[in-house]
C-alpha cells in the first residue's frame, strides 16, 4: 500500500507481528523494566502472623476490664517477644507478655496494650487502660491474603512490584524474553565517530539515536552496523541474521532516488512489503515488509525524520513485540503556549515540551531537520492537514515522547 | 535536630554533601543517563560541507537565467555526485553535475536545480527553470556551526545528544562517576525470598524496593546487605563500608523501641546526628547523620513508609551527590478527583495517580501501610497539616515519582 493514514500503518504492522513466546525465569532483583509472563498468586499471607503494630504488652482483653490509671490492673509479664522472634508459651489469664513493634502476637492473647498505657514493667506490669478484643492487633493477611492475584501477566514490573513479591518469599520469576533488535543505517555518507571523516562523508547520527532509544526502552539492540548503499550487501546482511532477530531496523534509501536501495534489496531477497509512505512530516517514505515472517522497519536516512517515524511507527511495533503496553505511544492534549506560523499541507509532527497540559516550542528556531533543537523536547504535536496556523491557547493533540 | 520540617530536612541534607568530583571517559553510545562532566563545543560544522537537499543537478545560476519548460537551456553533464562522494572538478560555465540528497556542492557551482524541472539527461541535462543564487543549497554549519555550544557540563545525556554528539565525529566523553550507593537493611525479622521463613519472621520488602527504585535511576547499589539487630555489626559493616562508598541508606531500627538500634549504632561509630523526625507521615522516624563526611540516611523499616521518605528525603540526597538534577523530585499541582476523608492531624502524603492535572487514588483501598496498592501510582499527594477532607475537585500539590 502506498501513501496510507499513520494509524492504518500501525494497523497493518501490529496486526503482521506476534508477540514474543519465549521467556526466562529471572532474579527478582534484576526483573526490574521487564514484562512478567505468570500471574503471581499470593502464596503465603502477610503478615504470615497475627502481628503487633506497636510496643506494648499482649495480653486477654478481659483482664483489663475497669482498668483506669486510677483503677490500674496488674499482670504477671510472663515473656518478651521481639520482632523476629516469638515465644513458645501459651498466655494464659493474669499474665501478659512484652512485645515489640511487628512481632509475633503470643498465642491466648486477643489485643496489645500501648507502652504508653503501662509502667513498663519487667516482671509484673501495671495496666491503665481498659481494651477491647483485637485491639492494636494486625491480623495475619492483613496486607495480602494468601491466594490473592498479585501481579498479572504482561504486567511491567517495577519497584513496587519487587518489593511486594520479595515479600511473598519469591526470589526468582519468569519474564518475556526480549525482542532480538538488528538496527541497521544504510548510507554510503555515514561514517563513525572517532574515525577521521572523508570529504563528502558525515558523522553518524541515526545509529546511536535509535540505538540509544532503544536502550532507554530496555531492548538494547543485538546487531547495530552501518552498511552502505550496496544492494548486494544490506540484502546479503538481512538474510544472514533474518533467523537471529525479531526485528529489523534500517534508516536511509527509501526515498525516491537513485541510491534509494531498500526498494531494490527487498526485491532481491523476496520480501513482501505491506506499505510504503505514510501521510505525515517527516519522515513520509517510511517502509513496512515481512521477510520470513519477520517484521523490516525501514525509516527515512534524516536524522530528525528517523527519530519522528521511530516514534510513532516504531513503538507500537515494539509494544507489540515485546509485550510491553507501556511502549504504545500516549496521546494527549494539550494547549498551546506558543505560535507555530508554519502551513501544514501534509498533517506534520512537530517536536515540543508538555508540562501539565501546556505545549510549548523549543526556543532555538533551528531547521526542521536539526536534531540538537529537539534536546529537553518530551513530545510531538501531531498537526492536522490543513493547519495554517496554531495560536496560542488552541488546544492540540500531542503524542508523549 | 528533632522534628523538623521536610524542606528543612532536605536543606540540611544537601547543604552538607559534595556532588562526586570522580569523572570517567565512556564510550558515547553507552553514556544514556549519565551526566556529562564537560561541555561539549561543536568540533566541526554540520553539515561539513555545501550539501544538496535533494536529488538535481548542481550548477551555475546565471546558466539557467530565462529558462523555462519552452525555453530550456542545456548543459553539459560533467560528472555525477552520490552521497558519501565529491567532484574533484571545478564546475564550469555551461556544465551540470548529477547529485543525489545529501552529496558535496561542487565548487563552482552556486545552486542545484530539482530533477523533476529537467530531463534526467545524462551526458547533456535540459534545464526548465529559472534559478537564483544559492537556491537548494544547504550551507556548510546550517544544522551545527563550529565552536558552538551543544552540550552543557551536568545535563544528564539522552538518546538525543548521543545522536548529535554522534554527529560531531566523538566518540568517547566525560562523564560524572555514579555514587557508590550502600543500602543496609536492619531488623532480626528479615529474611532473604527463596529461603526458608521461620516462626515470627517475614520476607524483606525493603532491600528490593529499594534496590530496585535505584536501578531505575541508574544507581545500582554497590552493597545491599540484610543485617540483624545487632549494634555492634551494623555499627561494625558501616565502618567497613564507609571508605568505599559515597552514601549509605539503612532501613528499620529508627523509632523509640528497645530494638531501634540506630541511635546506639550511631553513638558506636561517633557519627554525626543531623536530624531525627521529620513533621510528615508516613516515616516520621527519618533520621539523617555524617559519619567520616559521608551521608547516611536512615528510613522507618515499614516499606511504605521507607518508600515514601526514599522518594522525598532520599531523592535529594541522590541529585545533589550524583549531579542529576533530574532526581530533584518534581512537585505540580492537580486536581483531585477522588475524596480522600481521613483527617491530617499531621503532614501527610499519600499515594496516588497524576495525569495530565488530575489526581486519583487508588481503587483498592488498602490499609496505609500495603504496598501492593502502591502499583500504578505516580504520585504522593501533600496533604498538609490539619487538612480535615480532600474534596473531589480540591486542587493539591503533588510530588512526582
Amino acid at each position: 500500500m502506498f501513501n496510507i493514514e499513520l494509524e492504518k500503518a500501525i494497523k497493518l504492522m501490529v496486526e503482521s507481528i506476534e508477540e514474543i513466546k519465549e521467556t526466562e525465569e529471572i532474579k527478582l532483583i534484576e526483573a526490574g523494566g521487564r514484562i512478567i509472563a505468570e500471574d503471581i498468586y499470593a502464596p503465603m499471607n502477610n503478615p504470615p502472623f497475627d502481628r503487633s503494630p506497636l510496643d506494648g504488652y499482649a495480653l486477654i482483653s478481659e483482664d483489663t476490664k475497669g482498668a483506669s490509671k486510677e483503677n490500674m490492673k496488674k499482670l504477671t509479664v510472663v515473656d518478651c517477644i521481639f520482632a523476629g522472634g516469638y515465644s513458645e508459651k501459651v498466655l494464659q489469664k493474669g499474665e501478659a507478655m512484652r512485645i515489640m513493634t511487628g512481632a509475633k502476637i503470643p498465642t491466648g492473647a486477643n489485643c496489645v496494650i500501648r507502652q504508653e498505657k503501662t509502667n513498663y514493667g519487667q516482671n509484673e506490669v501495671e495496666i491503665y487502660e481498659e481494651l477491647s478484643e483485637y485491639d492494636n492487633y494486625c491480623f495475619t493477611g492483613e496486607d495480602i491474603k494468601k491466594g490473592e492475584l498479585l501481579v498479572k501477566k504482561g504486567e511491567l514490573i517495577t519497584y513496587v512490584h519487587q518489593g511486594v513479591i520479595s515479600s511473598m518469599g519469591i526470589s526468582t520469576i519468569k519474564v518475556k524474553a526480549k525482542p532480538r533488535i538488528a538496527l541497521i543505517v544504510t548510507g554510503d555518507e555515514v561514517g563513525m565517530p572517532g574515525h577521521q571523516l572523508k570529504i563528502g562523508k558525515i558523522y553518524d547520527s541515526n545509529l546511536h539515536l535509535i540505538y540509544s532509544r532503544l536502550n532507554e526502552f530496555g531492548l538494547r539492540p543485538v546487531i547495530a552496523e552501518i552498511i552502505g548503499d550496496s544492494e548486494e550487501q544490506v540484502g546479503k546482511r538481512i538474510c544472514e541474521i533474518i533467523q537471529d532477530v525479531d526485528l529489523i531496523i534500517t534508516t536511509g534509501g527509501v526515498s525516491v532516488g537513485q541510491k534509494d536501495i531498500l526498494h531494490n534489496v527487498l526485491q532481491l531477497i523476496d520480501a513482501n512489503r505491506i506499505f510504503w509512505k505514510v501521510n505525515l512530516k517527516p519522515g513520509t517514505p517510511a517502509m513496512y515488509s515481512l521477510y520470513k515472517n519477520k517484521p523490516i522497519l525501514s525509516l527515512s536516512g534524516n536524522p530528525f525524520a528517523a527519530l519522528t517515524t521511530f516514534e510513532l511507527l516504531g513503538k507500537p511495533v515494539l509494544a507489540k513485540l515485546s509485550g510491553n503496553k507501556t511502549l504504545q505511544p500516549k496521546q494527549v492534549t494539550g494547549t498551546m503556549e506558543d505560535e507555530f506560523n508554519k502551513p501544514s499541507m501534509k498533517r506534520r509532527f512537530i517536536r515540543a515540551y508538555f508540562n501539565n497540559g501546556k505545549v510549548s516550542l523549543p526556543k532555538n528556531k533551528h531547521s526542521s531537520g536539526m536534531l540538537a533543537s529537539m534536546v529537553g523536547c518530551n513530545c510531538l504535536i501531531d498537526v492536522h492537514k490543513g493547519t495554517t496556523k496554531l495560536n496560542k491557547g488552541d488546544n492540540v493533540e500531542v503524542v508523549l515522547l
